[in-house]
């Protein structure tokens, strides 16, 4: 056995234990956990302090990710808590049918069992992802960055000292210490042990995990969000939108990066919606339509129509019709979350119908598409893939179900 | 772009069509099917009969799956017309709610987009895989087994045709025409066409599509089911159970391979057990304390506790409990179908609960895990992974969601 496959091994023991667990017991731990946490706040400091001297060199947008601070520590703590809170989707009954031979048949909600989640940067979420999953049911194998390895070893080391106290398996949250390449690869190929693989990150990241991986995995997090300004669309609706989803936080995968509007009001509505978003420091790009219209847009290449800025950055174009902003969004979107601002019911209907997304919006910010905004408590993603789980994962996307038919006797004729 | 990105754009188009089609436009398509189907029986029949020539080496039963007959097609025909009369899950609202902001957040069923479908040696796969993704508002990309390639055209020919006569776009159902094993790669490599894998046929195969795909993959029927007989099992309940499981169809994946027996009643039940199955013709193979108890058992090694015999061989062990039967299933089956036979509930919910399986029976035949016997209607495969799907697949596991949010101008704080 490689080290990984013991890993997950254990995993796959430990997961059979929580799966049992009734809610009052994976509560408890979880705010046992809350208090660990808190307790070894100086630990944590002292591990993030380490890993941030040997990050000096990286850029100040990554070691702000890497940073961890007592508030930040107090939130993960918090974040764990409200976790408890939530309700407790295993064990609950999706249906329940008499079949024609008697047989009672009962779907029924089931923890997933292992899940693996590979991440960037940010140290906290390992404590988030632990909080969903173990809340869920499962059992977690967590593979943070290099960078973040000693802050994650301190948080780890917290969480699974509340696991201990609450007499609880520590296998259900386990970190790989062992950076290597080979051993992300052996733990993409761990058919039998891990249920479901999620990696949290960038592109790159989502990409080799795609290509890499044979468990099976959910793609989260790739945005390259749309809003499209119909011709019956109020500007006042409009601008607030438009400049929201773009400015209120552009580097997340909600924010929108694409304008689309319509030539029936683009001459009128264009220089407003331009002027609004430049006041939010916004760099807008046009095509060659919306050029002749504000003539000094930066021009828009071809790459910026498939390309998530995560930054202060827009790129607009004037489009014919309903039918070509479709099209248009259907061929460059990641399928995340689009938006339609328009007074028309039945174009708004069509353009939710006929968009192929997970969130489609009518008259509101793309920003929304997120567990908390939807009411789900919380996330451990977005997901842009139609199998298991659309948009906004929570706690019921760490689920599955399980057939449980009992008879009294019954063979089939 | 390749000829399967090629074909795969078709497909994309022709789904976005379908994905919008009423139910009657899809229900009149699928009868025209199986109009076509009919009128076409004799030049089937002939293409069957040129592969059927071809593939006078291959084993008996080999030729038995490729070979068409009149009642065959006829019963294909039926098939279609069949998924006609079932229920459409396209557009269906799941749940719907209002957040915190007012957004209306509406929970809607969508097809999955573009299916694809690896078989072997069965044409009816064509036409049974068509309707099931026609009525789910998908577009199907199949590829036959090579052995299949005439009949499989001359099938599709028909299928096609029928679309076209509906005014739809003939490009809903499309087959792979060029039997390499590059191409196969390429169709399990087309990230952004195809939604989702669906591998159908032996275990080669469907290890192969895991293996390889970097799309996503369901994972369906591969079968090593077990009955458990329970300390407190009525052998008047157990021994048709356990004779119907293993005989009543042994080549398919939710017949019964293994029988594990307590060792309180193993003495009393065991020779009962294996004179009923003997009776129909069933090699017994037994572990060490089952041959104890009936001397003249064929010996069973390791291997054969992992093994899917798909054939009149069932294996027996003794365990000392319950404990040791859910810790052996759940490390040696391939999580599709179990059952308990007993008389107390406390035992038989524990099993339900701890069994990690798709589908757990308690008192009844582990044959009954099939979309038919469920009440679905029909299938498509018996999903054995625990994302999107588990057990039987229906029409429903062939869509999943969207969410349309609708509000008058919010925007996130």
């Amino acid at each position: 056995m490689t080290m990984m496959e013991e890993m997950g091994q254990r995993a796959k023991e430990a997961s059979q234990v929580v799966a049992q667990l009734t809610t009052k017991q994976k509560n408890d731990a979880l705010l046992k956990m809350a208090t660990a946490l808190r307790a070894g706040q100086a630990t944590i400091l002292a591990a993030n302090e380490a890993d941030l001297a040997s990050a000096k060199e990286m850029p100040a947008k990554f070691v702000d990710r890497l940073r961890l601070t007592p508030q930040r520590i107090d939130d993960m703590a918090t974040g764990l808590e409200t976790v408890a809170n939530l309700d407790d989707p295993v064990a609950k009954i999706d249906r329940g049918w008499v079949n024609y031979a008697g047989l009672e048949i009962i779907q029924r909600r089931v923890p997933l069992g292992v899940v693996g989640i590979i991440f960037e940067a940010r140290p906290n979420v390992t404590a988030d992802a632990t909080a969903l999953t173990l809340k869920s049911g499962n059992a977690v194998i967590l593979r943070g960055g290099k960078e973040a390895a000693r802050s994650n070893q301190a948080i780890v080391a917290c969480l699974q000292a509340a696991l201990t106290e609450s007499g609880l398996p520590k296998d259900a949250v386990q970190l790989v210490e062992d950076q290597s390449h080979v051993v992300a690869t052996e733990m993409m190929h761990l058919t039998g042990y891990i249920d479901v693989l999620i990696p949290r990150g960038g592109k790159g990241l989502i990409a080799r995990v795609l290509e890499t991986a044979t468990v099976p995995v959910i793609e989260t997090g790739a945005g390259n969000c749309h809003i499209y300004i119909d011709q019956s669309a109020d500007l006042a609706v409009a601008a607030p939108i438009v400049v929201n989803a773009k400015v209120q936080r552009p580097s997340v995968c909600n924010a929108a990066e694409k304008l689309l509007v319509n030539q029936a009001v683009a001459e009128e509505q264009l220089p407003s919606l331009v002027a609004a978003l430049r006041e939010h420091g916004v760099e807008v790009r046009g095509d060659e339509r919306a050029r002749a219209i504000v003539s000094d847009l930066v021009p828009a290449t071809d790459a910026d129509w498939d390309t998530e800025y995560n930054d202060l950055i827009m790129a607009v174009k004037v489009v014919d019709d309903l039918d070509e902003a479709i099209q248009w969004i259907n061929q460059h979107s990641t399928h995340h979350s689009e938006a339609i601002i328009t007074k028309d019911m039945e174009r708004g209907r069509a353009f939710q119908q006929r968009v192929d997304s997970a969130c489609v919006y009518v008259n509101a910010s793309t920003r929304f598409t997120d567990g908390s905004e939807f009411g789900f408590g919380a996330e451990i993603g977005i997901s842009t893939q139609k199998l298991h789980a659309r948009g906004p994962m929570g706690l019921a996307q760490l689920t599955t179900i399980k057939y449980q038919i009992t008879g009294d006797g019954q063979i089939r004729q």
